[in-house]
């Protein structure tokens, strides 16, 4: 159904402000043993926030890691926040498996979305 | 000097609040002529504007690329944001480069970071 079937689905939708972002910017130490199963666990964990909007994420490999979770409020972000699975993967985090990381949390102003209409490839010039 | 050579500098650190944060997210096109100097010139001409922060970017192989730029107030994310070759670049990304994006400008009201203690590997337990 696709022209690109290996390419992903869009990034999360630009939604009307106000909401929530909350930037999860990370460089990772070479202990990794159980992230990948928390990582798992923490994203089928957000989905049940009541106001969680959705959650976008980029690796690049051996590299930063950016993970955006878009929120509808403030409330939606501090129940989030302060879930006990929740903060104890953080924990585990700074123990294991973060080198370094930064977190900011900002309310959305604005916001644009782009979806280039889907055309057949055309042939090369001339 | 660092146990991981291969291990990138740390994201972006937290600055006080408020400042503003532009989230780029991207799925890009087969079509990446040109991207590369584009991106690598658009990278030189942002440190060129009072008041720009900083900027990370991961990108999954073929997946999700996501940019976020950090700019101290609304007057220095507005200067970018007009730059004439900056809004040519966009619209060569709308053309050829981007599948689809969106784009999400917040005001930071939070933020932290935390960098490890720099210890050397253990050895294995046992």
């Amino acid at each position: 159904m696709s022209d690109h079937p290996e390419a992903p689905v869009a990034p999360v939708e630009a939604y009307e402000p106000p909401y929530y972002v909350a930037v999860f910017s990370t460089v990772r130490t070479q202990e990794q043993s159980g992230y990948g199963e928390t990582n798992a666990r923490m994203e089928e964990l957000v989905k049940d926030i009541p106001g969680f909007l959705g959650m976008d994420h980029a690796q690049t490999p051996g590299g930063l890691g950016i993970t955006v979770g878009y929120f509808r409020d403030a409330e939606a972000l501090a129940e989030w926040r302060n879930d006990a699975e929740h903060r104890a993967a953080q924990q585990r985090g700074r123990a294991e498996w973060y080198r370094s990381y930064t977190l900011h949390v900002a309310k959305v102003e604005r916001s644009h979305g782009f979806t280039r209409a889907q055309v057949p490839p055309g042939p090369a010039a001339g």
